[in-house]
């Protein structure tokens, strides 16, 4: 059957910007076919790194330093940098992208940007998708980027095959590193602008919070200081990021991550029998005070069979 | 049929705190008769009343003050005190928790905590089927009090009538009103600690970050300055949430929010058809390289249609 698909030469290939571009649209959209083309990707190796961290951590700055690094190794990259798509820190955040400006027209570095769309605070719901699509374009590396902001951290760890923590030392530090939700999605953890005079104070009092974590894992989790501006620790980073990579290979973790995006592409495929808007048009035509909604759901879902 | 539920006396009253706090441990654990007990909860209209916001801001002492202020005016509360259960920050919520046992004996304030399981960053998977069991108690209030970490602030949004988001004057307080999550989801602002010297910078750069938001909606966000420690502004705190959800009783967001609750448990049902551990099991026998998830979804749908 024809689709917006048929038009594209694939499987993709990651010199071909222009085609990856008009593809990721497609999926970013669900257009007809999208299921059809994802089932057929071609699998991929390709490791998916997510770097998060709290506003004005210096991502976009290391990104864009992790970007020269790999370019200079002969690497192919792709980046998606997922905004918030909250009116309050736009600003800040196209300031950051403008540090990126460099590489929109490298022909071996693939830039995209997508506003996360409706869920609040979370990734962009097709985000999943786009990523798989990337990866089959046989790059090298394919990096996430990411505000961590609301649940977007929890789906970046879901989605990364490494998760990269980038933090500050500042006078609010006690308030990021009390984040649990980053404290325990993290990889690697990088102190950026470690020049700052707190940088060494800041590292030890991560090292301890961390502390009851090492009962649970073997490792320790690594902690890289990095000057993002000048590109110091950025080998050691990449070399960080490389070595949780190999790690993660012998162990069973990757099929967890596995298991947790088939469980949440089943969700999304089973509930789509069903229909929100349709439940709240039942909801509003009952008087509000008698409502059960525990009876409601069980009488809603016997009359509401799933019909596929 | 005999259920852990027949031996209470039922239905619960607010001033039988023996019997609710068994209540909710049988509904907590999920027990066998818990959805029949849920499906028969007498109609209530007691509010639910969120406060959340990032650590040290100052919520328990905050809710240990409306509690004083509500008991004076011999209203009937409930308190759920929902903890990240995460290692790291145990410690500092324990010592917040210390400040409300004054009123862990008080007969007209029920205070139960709750520790999140399982979902990183999330509330307790049954918080909403608990807070519905106080609210069939008869409180005149339930409050659930929790830190602004991962997703919990929007769960919170989803579970209260009226959303507190607290906040505190800092250094690093830019971290804090970047955090788009807590901006969206506010009924009501409190500037805690606000005797500090940078509270009123503070507010102004709070409103100037609001400015956006109120072209969307028709009034502005109250902001309310207390000072927990010492009751300051308390008065004025509690006077703002009567106000906040006597106009939602005039809109269509308690619908819109009903509707959120009925689609979670909607899908909490639907889902339970499936098998996480049996999903993962089946992708193991895979070898990963080869796998597509999406066609491994569309198979495994297949082959395990729901049978209920």
């Amino acid at each position: 059957m024809p689709s917006a698909y048929a038009s594209l030469s694939l499987p993709l290939h990651c010199d071909d910007h222009k085609t990856i571009a008009r593809c990721i649209s497609l999926v970013e959209n669900n257009v007809a076919g999208t299921q059809e083309f994802l089932q057929h990707l071609p699998a991929a190796n390709t490791p998916v790194i997510g770097i998060t961290g709290p506003p004005g951590a210096g991502k976009s700055t290391l990104v864009d330093a992790l970007i020269a690094h790999w370019v200079k190794e002969e690497k192919r990259v792709a980046v998606l940098c997922v905004d918030p798509s909250s009116p309050f820190n736009l600003g800040a955040l196209l300031g950051d992208r403008i540090r990126m400006s460099q590489w929109y027209n490298h022909p071996h570095v693939f830039i995209r940007s997508l506003a996360s769309r409706g869920s609040l605070g979370g990734l962009h719901p097709h985000i999943m998708e786009i990523a798989d699509t990337l990866k089959s374009a046989g790059f090298d590396y394919v990096v996430v980027e990411t505000v961590g902001v609301g649940q977007s951290e929890i789906e970046i760890a879901g989605l990364a095959d490494c998760t990269v923590v980038v933090l500050v030392p500042e006078a609010g530090d006690e308030i990021q590193t009390m984040k649990a939700g980053l404290m325990e999605i993290a990889d690697v953890f990088v102190v950026n602008k470690a020049d700052r005079p707190d940088a060494d104070t800041f590292i030890k009092h991560l090292r301890q919070m961390m502390a009851p974590a090492f009962a649970r894992t073997s490792a320790a989790i690594p902690i890289i200081k990095t000057i993002g501006t000048n590109g110091t620790g950025i080998d050691e980073l990449s070399e960080g990021i490389s070595l949780a990579l190999q790690q993660q290979h012998h162990t069973d973790r990757r099929y967890w991550l596995l298991a947790d995006k088939a469980w949440h592409l089943l969700q999304q495929r089973v509930m789509k029998t069903y229909n929100k808007a349709t439940l709240r048009q039942a909801l509003q035509q009952l008087p509000r005070e008698q409502i059960n909604l525990y009876r409601f759901v069980a009488e809603y879902l016997k009359s509401h069979a799933p019909t596929e």
